[in-house]
C-alpha cells in the first residue's frame, strides 16, 4: 500500500467518529422522521419541528445529503428523505438499536480503550457508571446500559437463536446442560423447539440467577423439566449431562478461559456426550467480514477487557485440543444476512471422544 | 440509492467509532512502535512490551492486518509493518496527533452530540470537566483539552498561517485589526511576514488575553509597532484601522452571529478599508470533501454547539451582504493537501463598498 493510500486510509478512521455521531443524532433530532411524514421541508420547517437552529439542520444534513441517505433540492431550498426512504421499518429499527448501543456502551468507554486492554477489564465502567466488572453484570443494575444493549440484542437472538436448534441435535429424552444460561431462556427454547419425551434440560449459572430462571421456568409450565445449578464455569461444570449448549459465551474470553471452559466440559461429561457452541466467528480470510471492525473494540475497550471471537477453524482445532471430535461446524452465510451484519454466528458441535 | 446500499453504508458509520479506538488503540500501545524498531514480531513478543495480553494483541491487530497497515505471516505467526512502513514521520506525527484530538474532544462528548445541539453549546464540556462554555475556553484551563488541542492545530497553522499571508494584502504602513487575534501570534505573523515601514498591527481580544499578548509582543521585539484592544466583538469592533484579519474564526459561529462580525467590522472602517478572511470552506458540491463528515459534529458536538463552515460561495454571499466587495477568494487545493485532510481553507479578500 502506498503512503498516499495509507494516509487516506486514515483519514476514513478519523471521521468515524463524527460521521457516527452526525447520522444518529439526525435522527435523535427527529429529523428523519419529520421528513418521513412530510413533503419537502426547509431547514427552518425542520429546525422548528426539532427544536433547534435552522444552521444546525444545515449542518447536520450536509452528511445525509452526501451520503444519499437525504436529498437536497438546490433551487427549493429543502430536503426530502433519498435512501432512507426505501428502508423497510424493521431493518432500520435494527440499525437504530444497534447504533444506540454503540453510542451508548461504546462512544465514552472508547476514550479508556488502551487502559481497558492493559487492565484486562473496561476501565470506562468504572468511570461512568462506578462499575467494577464487565458490561454484562454491569447492565443487570444500570437501566441504561440493559435497554440499549438488551433492545440490540433482542433484533439479533430473535432469529440467532431458532436457527441454533434447527442446526443442533437434541436426542429424545437427553439430559441437557445450558452452560452460562443466565434466567433459562435457552432450556425454554430447548424445550419448546427440540421437545422430546424425557427431555430434562438444567441452566447452570452464577447463583443470583436462580429465582428469576425459576420463575421462567413456571410461567412457561416446563418446571418439572427443568433444572437450576448455581455455580461458576471456572470452578467446576456440573457432571450428569449427555448434552452440553454453550451459547454467546465462548466470545467473552480469552484462549486460556475458552480451554478452562472446554476441558471443564470434558471432564464433567461421558465419552459420546455432546457439546453445541453458539458464537460469532471471524471468516478464515479476515478481510472478508467486518467483525474485526467491531468486536476488538467491543469486547476489549467496552464489554470485558478481553475477549473476541476466533475464526471456525480456531474453534474446531481448541475443541479437538480439549478431547472433542467436531460433527458438523457451520457458519452464517452472509449472503442471508442483513447488509449492515459485521457478524456471522457460528455452531459447532462435537462429541466427547477422549 | 437501493435499500440495500443504504444498509451497507449505514455499516460503515457503525463500525466508525470502533474502528478508530482500535487503530489509535494499536499506537497507544506501543505495538507499532515495537513492530518498527524490530524484525517480525510474534503476538506474544508484542504482548510482552506492550504489557497485555498475546490475545488482545491478536484481536486488535486483526483490523491493522484487514487494511493492510500491518502484514501478518500465517506461517510464521509474525506481525511486520505493512502500510505503516512507508509513512513519514511527520505525516504520521500529524495523523497521530489529529486522532488524539479526536479521542479527547470529541469520542466522549459524542454522547452528547443531539443534546448539544438543543442547548446549543457543548454539553459534554459540562459533563466531563464542568465547564460551561465552548471547547477554546475550556482549554485555557483544562491541560488535557489544552494539549491535545494545541498539539492538532499546529500542525495546520504552521502552514497555513504563511499561505493566508502569502496571499493577502497588507499595503505599506497599514494600520492593521486582528479580529479575535489571541495572544498575538497573527500580529507577530504580520510583522514578519508582511512587514513594512510604518506597519501597525492590533490585536483586539479579550480583555483577559491582554498580558500575553503583550509579553509576546515584547519577546519578538515588536512591542512598539503592536498594541492591544480588550473587548468582545459582539459588543463592538475598535475604528481607525485600514486592513482587519479574521482568521481561524468565522466557522465558530451561527449565520447570524457572522453577519454581526460582518456588520460590525463595516461599521468600524472606512469605505476602501480591507478585510481578510482565513476559514476552512466545504467544497460547492458536498459531495466532493470529507469536510461535512468532520466538521458538523466537531462544532455542533464538541466545540462550541453552533457553528461550521460554510460553502465559498456562501461566504462571498454574506460579505456583499454586509457591503463588501470581495476582491479575492481562493480555497486551498486538494491536490496540494496530505491525503488525510479533510478541510480546505479559503482566504477571501473583501474591500468596504458601502
Amino acid at each position: 500500500m502506498t503512503a498516499e493510500a495509507t494516509l487516506t486510509r486514515f483519514r476514513e478512521y478519523m471521521v468515524g467518529p463524527s460521521r457516527f455521531i452526525t447520522l444518529l443524532s439526525c435522527f435523535e433530532l427527529g429529523l428523519v422522521d419529520a421528513l418521513r411524514d412530510s413533503g419537502p421541508q426547509t431547514a427552518q420547517q425542520l429546525a422548528d419541528v426539532a427544536g433547534v437552529t435552522p444552521d444546525a439542520v444545515q449542518q447536520l444534513l450536509h452528511l445525509m445529503v452526501k451520503d444519499d441517505f437525504v436529498t437536497y433540492d438546490e433551487a427549493a431550498e429543502t430536503y426530502t428523505l433519498g435512501g432512507l426512504a426505501d428502508i423497510a421499518g424493521a431493518d432500520l429499527n435494527r440499525v437504530l438499536s444497534i447504533s444506540t448501543m454503540i453510542k451508548v456502551l461504546m462512544l465514552r468507554q472508547g476514550y479508556y480503550m488502551t487502559e481497558s486492554v492493559r487492565a484486562g477489564k473496561p476501565v470506562g465502567l468504572k468511570e461512568f457508571y462506578g462499575f467494577d466488572g464487565n458490561v454484562y453484570d454491569a447492565a443487570t443494575v444500570h437501566a441504561e446500559l440493559r435497554e440499549s444493549w438488551g433492545k440490540a440484542m433482542d433484533t439479533y437472538t430473535a432469529h440467532i437463536d431458532p436457527w441454533f436448534f434447527e442446526n443442533v441435535e437434541i436426542p429424545e429424552g437427553a439430559r441437557v446442560l445450558d452452560l452460562a444460561g443466565n434466567t433459562g431462556l435457552g432450556a425454554i427454547l430447548t424445550h419448546k423447539l427440540k421437545g422430546s419425551p424425557g427431555l430434562h434440560v438444567t441452566t447452570f449459572d452464577l447463583p443470583k440467577k436462580e429465582q428469576d430462571a425459576l420463575r421462567n421456568f413456571r410461567e412457561h409450565g416446563i418446571e418439572d423439566r427443568c433444572g437450576f445449578i448455581g455455580g461458576d464455569v471456572f470452578q467446576g461444570v456440573p457432571s450428569g449431562f449427555t448434552v452440553v449448549m454453550i451459547k454467546h459465551f465462548l466470545d467473552m474470553f480469552d484462549k486460556n478461559e475458552v480451554f478452562a471452559i472446554l476441558k471443564g466440559v470434558n471432564s464433567a461429561v461421558e465419552i459420546g456426550s455432546l457439546v453445541h457452541i453458539l458464537v460469532p466467528v471471524y471468516p478464515e480470510n479476515v478481510k472478508d467480514s467486518y467483525g474485526v471492525d467491531f468486536f476488538p473494540a467491543f469486547f476489549l475497550g467496552c464489554a470485558m477487557g478481553k475477549g473476541g471471537p476466533q475464526k471456525l477453524s480456531t474453534y474446531r482445532t481448541w475443541l479437538a485440543d480439549c478431547g472433542f471430535e467436531v460433527t458438523n461446524a457451520i457458519a452464517q452465510n452472509p449472503a442471508d444476512m442483513p447488509p449492515d451484519s459485521w457478524a456471522a454466528q457460528a455452531i459447532l458441535s462435537a462429541r466427547k471422544v477422549r
